[in-house]
């Protein structure tokens, strides 16, 4: 399987996505198309034992910056980086793109470039959140806002099956994120969106969710708008980074004993980061596009961009976008939107 | 002061309720009324060495529960301990009311039963979110949903009047929370707040704030609606809990000698907890009633209770409600809307 991998625009572009690459096309013994300015990345290459790995340049020429207008930039740089591996895709030279550069940039590249799935009106971004047994699919992380009931729905269906197909979750549970368990708590999205989710065949809707059932991994995928999932997402970066910080000031602070006691502990301690670290997850793909497009964290290093083309592989070996389709048929929701 | 606890409609009420107010009245001599059943409230008193202190008991033969309709069940039961304890503000015998029943039936009691400030259109509850170096207050946490832009700004006048004289946080920088830092980011609400939250004079407006700045203390005051603020509050309660789980559980899975130390680490991990319990903050102000209303956890302990009037008592000695009523006035947002 050739992997397009977005080699610009990200904190610790080229160097951490080209190092990020190599170790998957040794581990994974897949293909990589790395995109963007050549002789950087050839620099990086050069540097690195890439004896017997199948991986190979495409040269582009531009950049979309993180402060660009995700549109319009896309729409001009044509020879932008994303643009680019994108592309690969469409033509089907490669089977999936990886990309830690803009997320707009991303979300607005993929959409013009693969287009949606029929009945999907908006592609949204399902970011595993881990919990105290592996991990929560939150989706829509960030890239819609104000977002509709029916694209709620429509999310429900495509975070579901990508929780079966590549986390491995027989039959995942879905909830609405909401502020009560009850059926007639919400905002009038959440109570308009209930009745349409209960009505689902495909998935296996447990009612509301509140914010607490996330970490507790009561749930196994949560859906909201992009404002609401962005929001916790970020907030759930700080808090574990934080709480972690205030362990070691704590220990730090405390005497002799502990001290030396805490020395001792580290290995437990680094085991919990492992566990709540995103980069252990890699990327999360934009569901609703046709096509594979997995988008990674802008300070990604080389584990998560790995990790990120692991995910593309399971995503693309499973089918996730054939069983989009399907299930999007079966609900009888093929009819797009107007907007 | 005296202070009024209802005494009832919460998971360990009223047994914890009426220890936590003991424990006040001894540390704070101030003297408190318990509203509720007198005779099980009577019982507890009994097996407390209650000498010297100032405590009463006010009968109240009805409670409202976690599942009636809020706005019923208050208008309904006139001898509900919350309607009663609202009542003994509204009518001066009292200069506070601490609840932690129903919290919709707290809001509900206190807009009925005490008004609204002028100017003010809804109230909202101020919850301190415990950060790397204190707290930052969210708000709303939960009393409204579907906000508009007008209520966000009633919100940053008002929490930033709890952050800087009930926390003690000078000039306390105020952010609207919102998915991006740059003024062109976020949903319709968040986009029609900002240049709203920009022209006040009474706070510090430091611009959009995103949640990762809440744990890392970058930010003293966040306002959002009542959805997504009751969302992250509840994710974050799960999240610390479940990070000192996982803890525990990754120390206990490993070696002898990790085991060994961890006993040792043992007290630098009950004071990271410290840090991060709600208890030590108690309860949260409904602010923009005309009076002080406090609302605590349905959870709640008798040390939460306690800390909840400490909270009460810095509320009122710090006249709170008058500033609130002096800022709104000087940013000439006395007109009510119209709902």
């Amino acid at each position: 399987m050739r992997i397009a991998v977005d080699a610009m625009g990200s904190d610790y572009a080229p160097e951490q996505i080209v190092l990020g690459a190599i170790e998957a096309a040794r581990e994974y013994c897949c293909e990589i198309l790395l995109v963007g300015d050549q002789e950087e990345i050839e620099k990086i290459l050069h540097k690195n034992d890439i004896r017997g790995l199948n991986i190979r340049v495409q040269h582009a020429s531009e950049v979309i910056e993180m402060h660009e207008h995700p549109g319009a930039a896309v729409r001009k740089k044509k020879d932008a980086s994303v643009v680019v591996a994108t592309k690969l895709v469409k033509d089907r030279e490669c089977a999936a793109v990886i990309s830690a550069g803009s997320t707009g940039a991303g979300v607005a590249a993929a959409l013009f470039g693969l287009g949606r799935i029929k009945g999907i009106d908006r592609p949204t971004i399902a970011t595993p959140i881990p919990n105290i047994n592996g991990a929560t699919v939150l989706l829509d992380s960030g890239a819609n806002v104000d977002s509709k009931p029916r694209h709620l729905v429509q999310s429900a269906i495509m975070g579901s099956l990508y929780a079966e197909y590549v986390l491995g979750i027989k039959n995942p549970r879905v909830g609405l994120l909401n502020i009560g368990e009850e059926e007639t708590k919400g905002n009038e999205q959440a109570l308009a969106t209930y009745p349409l989710l209960k009505q689902l065949k495909t998935i296996h809707f447990i009612g509301n969710a509140e914010g607490r059932d996330i970490p507790r991994g009561t749930v196994d995928v949560v859906v909201c708008d992009g404002f609401v999932g962005n929001v916790v997402l970020k907030f759930s970066e700080g808090l574990a980074g934080a709480m972690l910080q205030l362990l070691k000031d704590t220990i730090k602070s405390s005497g002799l004993l502990t001290k030396l006691a805490s020395l001792m502990v580290l290995p437990a301690l680094k085991t919990l980061k492992k566990k709540i670290d995103y980069a252990e997850y890699g990327g999360a793909p934009l569901l609703g596009v046709d096509g594979c497009f997995i988008i990674c964290h802008g300070s990604s290093k080389a584990k998560a961009i790995k990790n990120a083309i692991r995910v593309a592989i399971e995503f693309t070996d499973n089918k996730v976008v054939e069983h989009i389709r399907e299930n999007i048929a079966k609900e009888g929701l093929l009819t797009n939107d107007s907007e």
